[in-house]
């Protein structure tokens, strides 16, 4: 026992939450405009010859080019690009002790061009620890990796993954093949030798070098996009699991961000029945899928779906182990954003800490809450 | 009310079950050796001389060749091609009162040849009327069709479906599209003439025409080839509520097969959430995601996903509005098989019959239980 549990949790100002929190996904601009200052010569230049040269959004988006109204810093500039206006915004009102930064797709995961993919990310990494990491000692950096190229990948986490400011390693949901193939074994390996989580966002589902968002194809509008991402988000969980990916890194940690939560609970039921008649035909899965899931895996709370009532959200929180398992996030600046005061329904003290904040800081190493240091004031 | 409603349920026998059922998912044999028959000259000539010419099967299975140990009939032949052992075996016992059969995929739903898929449509259309459906009265037939070609398709529908002994018109989940495409306009157009509910059943995700059966591309195992299943079905399902074919084709009826049950429910929360923001991009779905569903689609039951108690159980079912939307099916003979006295766990009496038999027995306009009909023994 730490002196910190001696400190009264009344004795702590909180400006509506109860305690600070972790939020896993922060969006901070990482647009061309920005990052092209800290993309290799050769591919700037061929940038400003040629422009992007990147797979673009095949979809309308909701609020205002996808961000929320109020996002946008009033002295002029993108949603995200301000973290000054960020502070004022989101991190000092909604009590944010930790940040996770999760930048824009920017098109490094689903370009051809496994080079560019590769610079672009260190472009992206380059420019969040000058602007972001080294500003505001809140936020933790996510090394962005040109995932479709795994030996570049392992060399861009080597190259940035050892920071104390990176917190994790961020791919896009959409993908050439399910993230348990052996093909991406040197990503895990580089992962596992920085002890860094593996963070698998939505997007680019269906864009550039990934395949339809489907398994019966491309889909026409935005919603049925949004649809599409609990699916590509199956085929990675049924994946890491049943290529036995645990078991041969059993150290490395997966999390599952912004494709909902719930469609978990019915899905593991289903992989844990069939594991018990299949389980001939994969002998190096060695436990239910259900229990890799909850050792092995984590999910973060934006968009949670709405349940019918109050007995149903208990059962599927149960259902995925969200005391274990669950994190919160906010998708700042999306339209989409989920403030940390009404995101969930009332949680118990226990339950509620974990999901705003233990479970985050277990998995990122992020020393304990200020305020509940040693003789730290709040 | 008629007089059936007089006949004191008691009186009825029943062999272990309270009263006779419906199965929606009979699969019986229709290989190319018991088809060929059938088979337009043309085409029958061609397999003699180059073979069958169809995308197999990338997985293995389970049971034994996909199909239970007991199921081979004891005078030899493959699982479900012996009528008299099917009606031994699982239709007088389980007190079946009316079957659908669904036959095997055969390979016409993932050919790269459409008038060769439409061939073997019909083929498989005319052996099942000539040695099932005229053979035994509670066999009810699916109107197999080449739903590569929405054409050919209809023209096929045409041909049989207005027969009183097809219940269906039956596709593969595998596709090039999803579903609510206006693609497949005319095989709707088809299937509201003859009304006869339109079946997705599970099979050739991944194969031939259809593309990787995941969004992130091909899987490596069977379990994760299952697991793919409710993926693709969630891609149709979407599809068909977000491009408007319910407002189009105000009396069609849908039906999942195969799928799984309970993932429907946190999917249904998060498609009625993402509509409430996002309906103006899509003003022609005009109420709830979930009211659609409801009204418009039928899923049947195997294999159902088992539930960690019988408190979730009940809220799964209720959440997908058991109802009114689930069918029993046994998928007989398939290794998978869900005998009626196991399926599910004890419903009671209400649900118990809408769920083995009423609401199979609505959308499919079948004839009144024989044991509830005024005067008849049962």
């Amino acid at each position: 026992m730490n002196q910190a549990e001696a400190v009264p949790s009344s004795a702590v100002v909180r400006p509506k939450l109860k305690r600070s929190i972790i939020d896993c996904d922060i969006h901070h601009y990482t647009g061309m405009d920005v990052i092209r200052p800290y993309l290799a010569r050769e591919y700037r230049e061929l940038v400003e010859t040629y422009g992007n040269a990147l797979p673009g959004g095949m979809h309308f988006n909701g609020g205002v080019g996808g961000r929320m109204v109020d996002s946008f810093p009033p002295e002029g500039g993108p949603a995200g690009s301000s973290l000054s206006y960020m502070q004022r915004h989101h991190l000092d009102p909604n009590h944010v002790e930790y940040g996770i930064l999760t930048g824009e797709g920017s098109g490094m995961h689903n370009t051809i061009n496994h080079d560019y993919a590769a610079a672009l990310c260190s472009a992206v990494n380059d420019y969040t620890i000058e602007h972001w990491l080294s500003q505001d000692s809140r936020l933790k950096g996510s090394v962005m990796i040109p995932k479709q190229d795994p030996l570049l990948s392992a060399k861009e986490i080597d190259r940035v993954g050892g920071r104390s400011d990176f917190a994790q390693v961020l791919v896009s949901n959409g993908a050439i093949f399910p993230y348990g193939n052996r093909y991406y074994y040197p990503i895990y390996e580089a992962c596992v030798r920085h002890n860094l989580p593996f963070t698998i966002h939505v997007g680019n589902e269906g864009s550039g070098v990934n395949g339809p968002p489907t398994g019966a194809g491309h889909v026409t509008h935005y919603i049925e996009s949004r649809a599409s991402r609990p699916q590509v988000m199956m085929a990675h969980l049924a994946s890491f699991i049943f290529e036995g990916v645990f078991e041969r890194f059993p150290t490395l940690k997966v999390v599952l961000q912004e494709a909902g939560v719930f469609w978990i609970a019915p899905y593991l039921w289903r992989l844990d029945q069939d594991w018990k008649a299949l389980r001939v035909q994969t002998p190096w899965v060695r436990k239910l899928p259900s229990e890799y899931f909850r050792d092995h895996m984590r999910v973060t709370t934006q968009p949670i779906e709405m349940t019918p009532n109050r007995a149903v959200f208990d059962q599927m929180m149960a259902s995925i182990f969200a005391k274990d398992t669950m994190m919160y996030c906010s998708d700042y600046p999306h339209w989409d954003f989920d403030s940390p005061l009404k995101a969930l329904p009332k949680l118990d003290d226990e339950l509620w800490d974990r999901v705003y904040y233990r479970n985050a800081a277990n998995i990122y190493g992020l020393p304990a809450r200020k305020s509940e240091r040693a003789g730290e004031p709040s």
